[in-house]
């Protein structure tokens, strides 16, 4: 997989993940750079290339004079996504997708997870966008740092996660307003596709639906603003439980 | 100016924007359809076209069918906007936009705030993205519904705002945790560009810096999650203050 951009290609080199080879606009040579300085440093191979043979294998067609080969993209198992809670000795915090196939959406998503301090999202294996260049790039890097499972379908691993006293809660247009209810507990949050909205299969094994109050017209939030307000409502009720 | 999508479409036939001509792909006629019933009922002519030639009208290549051909948008006044705060009998909640450049975050910026009730948005005449094809598709309609205001510079506007009472705050990641301040205030909330923030010229304007906690490596938000955040948390406590 390539991993392209100046921010993406920073964060992946920050990150465990393992980079074969980090291709670099010849133009940048020999500059002061951050990114070089650091690929230097982990003795990462740098090959100079003139920029238009890196806009030949860009995918993104945005790599900014930075594209790192990388091994593919390391899935996990939902059982690291609560370790990580553990570790961080923190409540677990997962965010489960159902259905985003943009990849977009997918990857303003992980980068929204990421800055609210989700311990994990889960994925499923059909009907998801997986994670690619264009993820890499939209995330701004942020996948490098976001444990991400492909599971089979959410139905199991709502019933899991209900058994490790997880409260399952999805967003929907018809629940009632996040900000009446207690977000502060061990929580994974359902977050649905923008056209579809979350599966009524699903929102059958919900302990509670939860909306945003829309005061305009038009009423539809893009999906990665959705969860941003979501989870900020979550770390927001945590950081209030810490402060009393 | 063009408005494409059925989204877009749809908003802007159920708003007050004068729309001279609607361009149907021709394989819709005959079709029951909730946007040519009230293209219908507003007697707006309607013409159906073959699919190549709406695809070669198309500014934004996502037309899906449907094309408005409309007068171009109408910028309103920073008076029009308190007014409509005061006919709506609520504190004035504005924001105003630093240097948003990208088409596709001012469109979502403007679809975000028409969700969280904000009465209208300043831009500068310079360096900012202006109302056009892509603006319209990306908030989902949502700018039919909103006052827009373009002004020559923000501070002239920040003290005309000033002398209204209205308090002036910006999201800037040096700032005080959004969540200790009490925004249930009337408000001007200042948005900065993704690459540069919000200018140190302005910043010195400001009644008030908030930042939202960021918990993880990236910790860089898009600036349309970052404004939906920031605005919800503001509905949130004007939600909670009612009803108290």
């Amino acid at each position: 997989m390539l991993i392209e951009g100046k921010n993406a290609v920073m964060q992946a080199l920050l990150s465990n993940i393992t980079i074969n080879r980090l291709l670099v606009d010849k133009s940048i040579m020999g500059r002061k750079d951050n990114i070089l300085s650091l690929a230097f440093d982990k003795k990462i191979k740098i090959e100079y290339l003139p920029k238009n043979i890196l806009d030949k294998k860009s995918k993104t067609k945005k790599h900014q004079g930075f594209i790192a080969e990388s091994i593919d993209f390391k899935y996990c198992d939902i059982e690291d996504i609560l370790q990580n809670a553990k570790t961080k000795k923190e409540k677990p915090f997962i965010v489960l997708l159902d259905g985003i196939e943009d990849p977009h959406n997918f990857g303003a998503i992980i980068r929204t997870c990421e800055c609210a301090g989700v311990h994990g999202i889960v994925i499923t294996k059909n009907r998801s966008a997986v994670v690619n260049e264009t993820v890499f790039k939209t995330s701004a890097g942020a996948v490098s740092n976001m444990l991400i499972s492909k599971v089979v379908n959410l139905k199991d691993t709502i019933n899991f996660l209900k058994e490790q006293n997880i409260l399952i809660f999805a967003t929907d247009a018809k629940g009632d307003s996040i900000y009446t209810k207690n977000l502060n507990v061990p929580i994974a949050l359902i977050i649905g596709s923008e056209g579809f909205g979350i599966k009524p299969t699903l929102l059958k094994y919900c302990d509670g639906i939860i909306s945003l109050p829309l005061k305009g017209k038009v009423n539809s939030l893009n999906a990665s603003v959705a969860c941003g307000i979501s989870t900020f409502e979550i770390l927001r009720q945590r950081l209030e439980a810490i402060n009393e």
